[in-house]
Formats: C-alpha cells, sequence, structure tokens
C-alpha cells in the first residue's frame, strides 16, 4: 500500500454531524467499519481511509441537507458511487461524511427527439444503455467499468469510445449540482449549443467533488448506428501499429474505437482467453455507421494499416464475433494479473499527442525492461492515451519502490511531450504530485482561487486535485 | 440607439495609465476620438462607448505589461479583434483601456500529424484556413464574420458547420492567458483529452474577456474532406422543415450544415442576389465525406425530406454551385437589410432544443407579425439554433421600443422552453438581463464568486456577462 498523509480532523463537529444525521436519516446513516471502509479507495495501492459515516441519499434536497449540516460545522463532504475510480478520490483523509448516491438511479427523462436525456448520478452506464436500448439509442462513453455516471461525469472519463464520440465533457448538455453551502443550481439549458456566461458545466465536469456535488445530469446520447462491425491488425512493432493510428487520425477516418494492445497483452489474452492471436502489437477496432460506410472505412483502414506491414487484417459484422473481441479486450485487465498470480496492477494513465504515441510506448516499454517491472501495455491509441500496468508483489516494498519511480518517469515522459500525467483516470490523491509540473504554478494558482471561492471551508472532497 | 448605463470612471488611475502606457508604447497607443470610438460597439443599435485608449500589442509580454500598469491603478481592460460582436462586448462603459490584439496575428506552429494549430488571438479564421490550406487541413467554426480566432474563443462562437464539428468549446485544446493581475498562464497541454484538474480551457472559452486575456490558442483542425456536397430543399412551411432537420439529426445523418430560412429571406435572396427560388422556407445543407459516404448522405436526407413534403431537392458537387449557394446564405445579411432600405438590422439569438424548433419559429413569426416588425428567419437548425433579425429605422423610437419587447418576449419564450437566450453571440451588455431568468439566481452567484475569485478589482472587461 501507499500511505497518503490524513489531514487535521475536525473530532467536534464530525461528532454533531454524525448526530444530526442520524434524526434525519436513520438507518441510512451507517456507521460501521465494514461499510465506512467499503466507502473509500479500494482498487489500487493508495490506502484506504475511511469516512466517519455512510449516508444513502435518495434525493437532490436530502443531498443539500447533508451539505448544509455539514457546511455548518465545517465537516468533509465525499461522493461514492461504485467506487471504480483508481487515484484515491473517494478516500477521506480528514475523515468526514460520505453521501453515497446509488439509491439516485432513475433514469428521470429520455427526449428521443432531442438526443438527450436527464439523469440521477447512481445510473450506471450499464443501466442507462439497457434503459435506452429499445428506443434506439445509446449513451457512447465506455470507460471499461460499469461505473455510475456521478462519478464519469466527476472525473471527465472517457475510454474506449472517445476518439469518436468525445470524452463526458463533450458529453454533459447540463447538470444540477449542490454547491458546498448546500445551494441547488443548475448549471445549463437544455439547448445544444449556449454562449450564456461561464461554463460551468465543463468546470464541474472533472473536479472530483472538489467543487460540488452533481445530483443530476443531462447528457447528449446517439442513435444505435445502422450497422457496426469490428476488426483486429497485427503488427511487427509498437511503432508501425501506432503509424497506423497516426495514418488513420489524419485520414479523418471515423473510427469508433481503435485500441493498441501491446505484444505481452497479447501473449496473456492468448494464455487466459484462450485465443491464438499473432504475437505482436495488436490494434483491434471498431466502425459505426451505414452498412456502406462501415464496408468503405473498414476498406480505408486495411490500406493505411497495409502500408505499416499491418497483417491478419479481420473484419467482422457478427455480433457474437464482435463481442468476443471486445470481451478479450475487456478481459485484457483480468489477462494481465495472471502474467503474475498474486500481483497488484497498478495503471498508469499517459496522454500524449499521437505523434509522439509511437516514442512514448517504445520508451515506455524499454524503461520497464530496464526496471525489471512487469508493464503491459493497452491504449486507447486515437486519442494517444495508454496504460502501462504494473504488476507488482503487494508486499514487495522494494519493487513497490521502483513501480513509483517508474510512474514518476512515465508522468515526467508523457509532460516533456506536452501530454498529460492523465487522460481519463484523473487527478485524485495519487497524481497531485504532478499538477504543477504539467501546467505551472500559476495554473494551480488559478485552480486554487476558484476552489477558496467556491469553497471557502475546504469541505468538499478535501485532500484531492490540489497540491497541499 | 439604445443606451447602456456608463459605470464610474477611476479618472486618476486612467490618467496614470496613459502616461505610463505612452512611456512604453509610443505610437502604439492611440487616443484620438475616431481611432477609439472605432474600438467600441460599432455594429448594432447599442450605444458606443470608447475606451481612453488603444493599445495595439505584439506580444504576450506586452499583454502582461499593459495588464500590469492597469492592475495597478485599477483601470479596465477591454481585448479588442476585428470589432464584429453583436452584444456590446467591446464597449468601455467605465472607460479604460483597449488592447487591440490585431498585430498578434502569427499561426505560431501547425502540427498536422495531430490535428492541431497554436495561433495568436489576431488571426482571423479566414486567415488561418488561408494558411492551412495546402497542408489539407482546415478549422471548421464559421460564424459568418470573418472574426479573430481570439474574439471567437472569447464568444464561444460557433454558426454553420456547428451541427458537425461543436462550437469553439469543442475545437480549442489549450489556451495560454494573462490573467487579471498580469500573470500569464497555460490551461492544458496538448494532449487530446485530459482530465488534470479543472477545465480552465472550458471556463476562458465564452467568458467574454472578463477573467482573463487570450493570448494563444491551441486549436484542433479537421482534413479537408475528401468530397463534399451542398444541397438545397423547399418546404412547404417553416413546421415541415423543422420536422425534416429533426429526422436528419435523430437518424444521425452527420451534415456538415443545416440552414434554415424563412420565407421572408428567400424573398429577400431572390431580390438581391437574383436567384429564382421557390418562395417558401428552405433548407441549405452541405455533405463532407467520402465520395460513397457524401452520395449516400445526400440520398437518405432526399428520402427524409421528401416524407415531410420537401421539394426541388437538389444536390451538387461541384464547387461553383456550392460556392454560389453558399454566398447567397451569407448574402441573407445584406439581402435582409434591403427589405426595408436604410433600417437596422438587429439580430436575436435564441437556441431551443430541436424537437421545439418548429413551434418556436412559428410562434416568432406570428408573433412579428401581431407586432408589425419585420423579422426574417434564419437558423443553424441543426442545433435548434436561430436568428430573427429586426428590421427597424434607427430614428424611429416606437419601433425600437416594440423590437426590445419582441426580444424580451423571444428570449422568454425560447427559455421557457428549456432553451438559451443566446446559442453563439454571448451575453455581453445587451443580454444580461435574461441570464438569471435562465439559469436562476444560484447560479449566476456561483459565476459572481468566480469572477470576483479570478479578478477582484473587476478591472477585466467590466459590465459584462453578470448583471450589475
Amino acid at each position: 500500500m501507499v500511505e497518503v498523509a490524513e489531514l487535521p480532523r475536525n473530532e467536534t463537529g464530525i461528532g454533531t454531524v454524525l448526530g444530526v444525521l442520524k434524526q434525519q436519516f436513520g438507518d441510512r446513516l451507517q456507521t460501521g467499519q465494514a461499510i465506512r471502509e467499503q466507502h473509500a479507495h479500494t482498487t489500487t495501492w493508495i490506502a484506504n481511509q475511511a469516512p466517519d459515516g455512510v449516508v444513502f441519499a435518495q434525493s437532490t434536497q436530502e443531498v443539500s441537507d447533508i451539505v448544509t449540516v455539514c457546511a455548518a460545522h465545517r465537516v468533509p463532504i465525499i461522493a461514492y458511487g461504485t467506487g471504480t475510480s483508481l487515484e484515491g478520490h473517494v478516500n477521506a483523509p480528514a475523515g468526514g461524511i460520505c453521501i453515497d448516491l446509488m439509491q439516485m438511479d432513475k433514469v428521470l427523462e429520455v427526449n428521443a427527439s432531442d438526443l438527450d436525456c436527464r439523469v440521477q448520478p447512481g445510473v450506471t452506464r450499464e443501466a442507462l444503455n439497457t434503459y435506452l436500448r429499445d428506443q434506439g439509442l445509446f449513451f457512447p462513453i465506455d470507460p471499461g467499468a460499469n461505473a455510475s455516471l456521478g462519478g464519469m461525469t466527476a472525473t471527465r472519463a472517457s475510454g474506449t469510445n472517445a476518439v469518436r464520440y468525445g470524452t463526458m465533457k463533450d458529453n454533459v448538455l447540463s447538470l444540477e449540482a449542490v454547491m458546498a453551502d448546500g445551494r441547488i443550481i443548475r448549471t445549463a439549458s437544455r439547448a445544444r449549443k449556449s454562449s450564456a456566461g461561464y461554463d460551468l458545466t465543463r468546470l464541474l465536469v472533472g473536479s472530483e467533488g472538489t467543487l460540488a456535488m452533481i445530483t443530476e445530469i443531462t447528457l447528449r446520447l446517439q442513435g444505435i448506428p445502422e450497422a457496426i462491425s469490428a476488426a483486429r491488425c497485427s503488427f511487427p512493432s509498437i511503432e508501425a501499429a501506432s503509424r497506423a493510428v497516426m495514418a488513420t487520425i489524419q485520414y479523418g477516418l471515423p473510427v469508433a474505437r481503435i485500441e493498441l494492445l501491446d505484444t505481452m497483452v497479447v501473449q496473456a489474452l492468448n494464455n487466459y482467453s484462450k485465443l491464438d492471436l499473432p504475437e505482436t502489437p495488436l490494434l483491434l477496432l471498431e466502425f459505426h455507421g451505414s452498412e456502406a460506410g462501415v464496408a468503405e472505412q473498414s476498406e480505408t483502414f486495411g490500406a493505411l494499416a497495409e502500408e505499416e506491414g499491418g497483417t491478419g487484417f479481420e473484419v467482422t459484422a457478427s455480433l457474437e464475433e464482435r463481442n468476443r473481441l471486445w470481451q478479450a479486450r475487456h478481459d485484457a485487465y483480468w489477462a494481465m494479473l495472471a502474467l503474475k498470480p498474486g500481483c497488484d496492477a497498478v495503471a498508469s494513465d499517459v496522454c500524449v499527442p499521437i505523434s509522439r504515441l509511437a516514442e512514448a510506448v517504445a520508451a515506455c516499454e524499454a524503461k520497464a525492461k530496464e526496471m525489471k517491472l512487469i508493464a503491459p501495455v493497452v491504449g486507447h491509441a486515437g486519442d494517444g492515451n495508454f496504460h502501462a500496468s504494473l504488476l507488482i508483489d503487494k508486499e514487495d516494498k522494494e519493487e513497490r519502490a521502483r513501480a513509483a519511480a517508474f510512474i514518476s518517469w512515465l508522468n515526467t515522459l508523457a509532460i516533456s511531450m506536452d501530454g498529460t500525467c492523465t487522460g481519463e483516470h484523473g487527478i485524485g490523491q495519487g497524481k497531485r504530485a504532478y499538477l504543477v509540473s504539467e501546467l505551472g504554478q500559476g495554473t494551480v494558482d488559478v485552480m486554487g482561487a476558484i476552489k477558496r471561492a467556491l469553497d471557502p471551508d475546504n469541505i468538499m472532497n478535501p485532500g484531492k486535485i490540489l497540491p497541499g
């Protein structure tokens, strides 16, 4: 485990708030140790820092009530969805109250004609897509985990479809949110575009619960494409695969997904999922469009790939085949874990301009080898975003230190390439140290000024994003 | 003219700052009345409020120097590009210093592989597209006017291509900006996506110079499509045309432009541009893609339009024909003015969910008739954004009052439909009264808190966006 500094606790305030909340919420306030620990960070090597109580909120008004009580006593508030974040976002380093939003799980409105919907934050992306399917609509953002839409909004999530459909910032039309003093605001109308004042929607998307609690989300939707096909293509090297990605993007081919798997991941998948993929770097793709459009896209990609030495290019329109391919991609995490039984996987998340992708991934692989670390790479290559997952022994202190040094090196490399230390996982606790080197002190100071203006007592998810 | 309240002037500070700037900038500081008036609002019925001096800045450092001097003496600073904004953004109600950024007109960097570029704020969109053309790239946002990219960023501009390519918020990757104390910051890296802290890029896009001065813009670019075709189709009614637009968007057809012109605009164009279009509501379209893709798109649109009674559907791939069609669209403003020689045109800018577009435009036409106003309508219909332009006599006080009442009615209508009073022109001075009714006092208070945090002395473009 990586220890994260505790912050000063307001014991008196916490005690008072727990008493007040018990009166209003009864059994919907839980303070048992197990439930508190489940509601803090559990997914990576960052240590668990449990809140003092967990309230299961059922309405915006209840969230506002909780925030109002916490504000009166200067007690921290942390939002909780499915707990799948990777950078310690849901930890409570100063204690406080966790608001579990998963009982706020209603799809409130679907406007099929306008391709939008309004949901509560506890709706998961899979639940939304199940709800939408018979209307011929879908919500495209897919970070892998079946995360809550509130959590995805708070971390500016993206994933495999972002190359075509953008990230959460591009797919949230408006938010309802509870501010640090309990006020309920709506950030925008339901118009597709607007120039009405500051873009509070985009300010809250990715703010990781440090500025406000998101209580409703108005999302853009897409029509389910007439045709979908999936494809795979193997390449002689990471550089060749990356060049094929670059050519595809430059060509303007509207690929829906273009995922890069390095040789180690392909080997892991062959073992884990009983496949017989050529053990070289692989691209997995998906094309959305009309029947003719999809056929044309895959043909164009095939030609671009061939120029970079791509082989074994296979396209399938069969739903079963397509699911098998993407199941393998989704299994990559488990397949990687199986490379080193009993290990922990710690994901890095850098994103670089795609012209630097080949160089960055190659350097990453070489550095891991040099540092004797197992670090298979998967990437949302069309965006220049890739994850080297370090497979480390939970108990091996020396290996953990090497892994931390590697991640630090990789983040610094990405930043030196005019990229970012986090393409989609967020800053949380884990990456606070890199924010200044990436953006400069002046920029981080501006973020701090906004934080102080909207949350003067620092009760909204303290200890996240901004360096301490 | 519509008078806008003057704000208290800091005479001593202004005098001191003019003296200091004269020393540094010599003849690049101008204080003659004509040049000062040219650098304030000149485009609509909002009265001209000239700054006290105009500085022609040539570098970010110079902008920072000017802001630092103004900050020390609490003197207002207003950015100026091409002066094509419509809501009084460049007025100086408290006097102060206008920074003309048009000498900062360099394209600093084009990364063709990454489909991005970095420009100074005085580059116009036409200049950028001319610069990019031989690399096979283009910047898609087209607000009509040949505006500066700095101004387009500041007002979150969009225009005819937004239905496919989004607005400025979707096409700015990163900004360099000078904050109210003279600090220079960069908001983001050049990565295609990021979850690194608050989205300061999107906070500054659309902030109308009230939070910072934009000194560099990193933009996303597009490859010039392999094929482009244009089309037109006439409809028996505004409702039918709007339903065809809705069907097109719902179908997911990736139209590059889909513009609505009402009967009055078509008549005006027939007169002005010597065309013989059927005098009924008209849609003008553009399709981008591969040869086959463009053909398929226009065929699909043709079928959708026919279901709504569309007639005279004509498609052309000829560049000359295409230019003629879009020239007519661009001439709409002049054609409308010719409907009432010597008049002023005052553009409204509402945007509604597209399911309400037919209803909104029909109500708008009926209300104009009832109020005896000439108000031709053009619309970026795919986004639900339309402009009723009121043709009014400059000197007729009573007609001006009716026009103001009409715009107020229209803004209120759009807001009641969960739309916005401004799809793309911004709030400026002209629409401040509507911000609270659109978004609520709580939301506007949050904007105010951000403004005070980043510009505590209210020197950055005072009197804009936020209600006084």
